[in-house]
């Protein structure tokens, strides 16, 4: 069966009620043949070797990331420069730098939060490419649903004394709501370590759930979106529909 | 100077009217040096050698790509497979396919359009960081104001015969759009070759302006949406705040 015998909304929804282990993993990864590699060096196949990190760890390093490079390059380097300390190659091949342009939802543009970027790439080597999609659909309803930031620097930069919930994985939403309820403005030191420590909470909260599918224990039967409404979208569609929502084209 | 004297708006402004060739490169990247190094064999640093690629062709591997993996790894193997074959090392290092979940503005989520996430990976290790956003800033705004898509494939899966200007770089907004425009469905032939052919448009598009660079002839005086109002936003407000645009915080 290749890939190319699937309907998007099959491949969407294919993984239904998943419950991966590593035991999986290695027959996933060897359905991956639909990708031709160049000529030369050829890199290590995914997934790449994954062992548990310390979530808290992981968070350190990653808040302490967004002061150097922001939210993108902040998770991707609380993950992978674990990985690379823990492991080794290939994650050493990689410069996790190259990551950082996910900042502020895409160079300042709003778009997906830079911090859920940075993870996408990271569980996009990590895990295989079924768990991964389930990951990600986990995390971006956790990231829309969760009172944030959680996370609490040892040594924080600023004081954070609001949470707020953004109902969406979009930057905008999520820096514009938590800007308006603690009335800081972006450039304030408080919004800055807001954004480092959500950070922290991405990039530990991705470890978990790439924890738990190490163990075994990683379960999702949630649907992914483009199932759900006939549209690529988010779930609450009168955030931004506030009069009429456009009925999705049917099938 | 570090990267870390800096506040976020002079990052994210300090480039202003970017007039950068190669011979900037080395001096860009030589000042990225706040990243560490984990042990182990060491990463070629950053940004990877690029030479110039041929539009069509990494259109066509693109437009290709979509089909095997959607369109985060379509733009992604257009820019990077071509580069594998053109350089070899490091570019043979990096699974392509691990770049996969950004389909559907992030396994269907509709946030940033998957294309414009494997061409944020690409341009990451090909270009320079003050280069990078620049080219990315240009690319989201491109991307927002054309009709779409403009690739014709040699060998067409379906009839796309109508173009859209989706207003953003959002998945939901741009494949919404020429859904209602062209009354089909997300699961119809049309769509999907919709979205294959804006694969190769945004591939085409971000190789075009990486030979730009590589000839010295890049230009951008293009500022940051961030820089612009406050908040990390697209240039449409209304749009989304149909009734009232609500004041960012000043600074």
């Amino acid at each position: 069966m290749t890939t190319k015998s699937l309907t998007r909304r099959e491949l969407l929804t294919g993984t239904g009620k998943l419950v991966v282990g590593t035991a999986v993993v290695a027959g996933v990864s060897a359905g991956m043949n639909i990708f031709s590699n160049a000529e030369g060096s050829v890199p290590q196949q995914l997934p790449w070797p994954y062992e548990k990190l310390e979530p808290e760890e992981v968070g350190k390093i990653a808040y302490d990331g967004w002061y150097k490079a922001f939210c993108s390059y902040g998770v991707a380097s609380g993950i992978l420069t674990s990985l690379q300390k823990k492991i080794g190659e290939p994650y050493t091949q990689l410069p996790v730098e190259g990551l950082r342009l996910g900042e502020g939802g895409l160079v300042g543009w709003g778009t997906l939060c830079g911090s859920l970027l940075g993870a996408t790439v990271a569980v996009g080597f990590i895990a295989p490419y079924d768990v991964g999609k389930q990951i990600m659909n986990e995390m971006l309803q956790w990231y829309s649903d969760t009172e944030l930031p959680i996370y609490k620097p040892s040594n924080p930069k600023a004081t954070v004394a609001v949470q707020t919930t953004s109902n969406s994985p979009l930057c905008h939403l999520s820096v514009g709501k938590w800007t308006k309820a603690a009335s800081k403005s972006l450039g304030s030191p408080e919004r800055k370590d807001r954004c480092a420590r959500v950070t922290a909470d991405v990039a530990m909260k991705t470890v978990m759930l790439l924890n738990d599918w190490k163990d075994g224990k990683f379960r999702s039967d949630r649907k992914l979106p483009s199932a759900l409404y006939g549209i690529t979208a988010q779930h609450n569609c009168n955030e931004c529909h506030t009069h009429e929502i456009p009925e999705a084209i049917k099938q």
